[in-house]
């Protein structure tokens, strides 16, 4: 199993700091959640149907012509490499580290490598993952540069997957549009943008060819009662996504100042989180945890992704413990 | 995508009759669900995370000395067949059909035979699977049989599945508690006795080894933080487990007496379902569906699956509507 971000029950034990008074910035996950409501008795009891309206809704949201809902974008990381044979995969590096791991696993030869060399070099490879904006390292694409990897790709049969898990505040810049050309492939997560990482959904926008075969080989009830009935309400919830994205902007911003002050200038970042690289990464991140901050610490190259601090509290906090860091290097 | 019961939306189209006014008996789910409260918020927020103390609890419920949390025995059903290279597989037939669907799938060599055939020959294979009960047939086995099928399978390094989602009420004949021999695999339904078909949660019982294998193949957070938090408590709930169990029993045999008056004398039948095997019965299910009420039809053989009626409104309605239909066979 791979290491990811939000793991505070381990980190509480290793560091003898209770659960409940960290400060979680490790994952991507908004913490502006969308409010969730009383979910209906009915949905935990029933086997949850396809034709409840979650795909419309979806599609509307995410301005695609057809979509599968899956147990989060993960679920989809994992199946798609059992939908090809043998093939030569070209994914993004540095990049969230199950998309090699899960090409790999199913015998794919797989090369990583920076995302400008896959753009430049698509022709030697079956499929390419890309990841937009990247995570942890914020790069973003120009929409012509990836339809023109798509059409060299899809002209040999070949894939272009793109990642959009951290898409949904820059909606403009989305792939979802076009994903009913074959070989287009677009993962987006729910569970950044809306807050609802542990209701593990997720949805595909590509192919119906695609989807069809992505459907068969994830099985029936792939996502459960209660999140299709949340999803449903989050994804329709069109005055919060505007207010959503606007805060997320926002307090994005208000990150990287904060973490500029105090000399930990971001490589780069998205709405949903900034990245530092640096040598001393590793020890701000244990520096950090000692007091009680989880950050997401990454060792090739060494950097640390910081999530949103969600209030004037968590900014506060994490600004105090920037400075006493300071101080402590500075003896 | 294979055939299932649940599909209330399906019918109310296919019959002109709105959804909210059927009667669905087309599932093995208990109607006795457990009475599920508020969940927390952060449980939709955050990524889930292992160590919530979910595994204790499902291993004290089980009687197992090691649990894997699956998202539905089904995502478990889905995996397995991943984790050996081509093999040999008696499959328990007729039973639930996903079994052998996904077996054939990742390219195994698949037989389906009744159970007295899979364990008087378990020799010529790799693999054997067996549902017990048995869905829809409600076979039962003797716990020595199954050991001493695992045994001879085991000793060639091969496996003895058994799905035990319809075990619940009857715990003592469980195999969990022997989990931990190579080569035996107990998988484990938490949506039909605890009535949460909507949470897709499961567990699987087997060796380390083989728990690790499927953990990896599976990827992190398999299972969604609500239905991990409503799950530790379900299953921690013992007075209710002891109160559903009586009445499943209690219903089931009412349901049997019920289907008997009305000359539907059941085949076979556990404390979740009745099954009647008639070549009416199609005729039968489209007359109940007509009415609204819908149940399982299956062609191979011709059967009847009747889920239990939750209480006596439901029970006076499938009563009135097989009398009618006695009326309508009579003209």
């Amino acid at each position: 199993m791979l290491e990811h971000g939000g793991r505070l029950r381990h980190a509480a034990l290793r560091y003898g700091i209770p659960a409940e008074t960290w400060l979680d910035l490790s994952t991507g996950v908004s913490p502006f959640a969308w409010p969730v409501p009383a979910v209906p008795t009915a949905e935990w009891m029933r086997l949850p149907e396809d034709n409840d309206g979650l795909d419309e809704v979806a599609c509307t949201y995410y301005g695609a012509p057809r979509v599968l809902p899956v147990a989060g974008s993960q679920a989809a990381i994992q199946a798609l490499p059992l939908l090809r044979e043998a093939s030569r995969v070209g994914v993004i590096a540095p990049g969230y580290n199950e998309h090699a791991h899960a090409w790999r696993r199913e015998g794919h030869q797989v090369e990583e490598l920076p995302a400008q060399a896959l753009l430049a070099d698509a022709g030697r490879f079956d499929v390419v993952v890309l990841i937009h904006p990247n995570n942890p390292g914020g790069e973003s694409f120009d929409r012509a540069d990836l339809l023109a990897c798509h059409e060299q790709l899809a002209a040999r049969g070949g894939w272009l997957v793109v990642d959009e898990a951290f898409m949904d505040a820059t909606p403009s810049e989305s792939l979802c549009a076009a994903s009913s050309m074959e070989g287009l492939v677009v993962l987006r997560s729910a569970g950044k943008f809306f807050g609802l990482a542990g209701a593990r959904a997720g949805f595909v926008a590509a192919s119906p060819a695609l989807l069809a075969a992505l459907r068969e080989r994830l099985g029936p009830w792939a996502v459960g009662g209660p999140s299709r009935y949340v999803l449903r309400h989050a994804l329709a919830d069109q005055a919060w996504h505007v207010m959503a994205r606007e805060r997320l902007h926002a307090c994005s911003g208000r990150l990287a100042r904060l973490l500029e002050t105090h000399g930990l200038v971001p490589t780069a970042g998205c709405a949903f989180f900034q990245w530092w690289c640096n040598e001393r990464a590793e020890a701000v991140h244990v520096a950090l945890a000692r007091q009680g901050i989880l950050t997401r610490c990454f060792s090739m190259p060494a950097s640390l992704r910081f999530g949103l601090p969600g209030d004037d509290g968590a900014f506060a906090r994490l600004d105090a413990a920037l400075a006493s860091l300071a101080l402590e290097t500075l003896r």
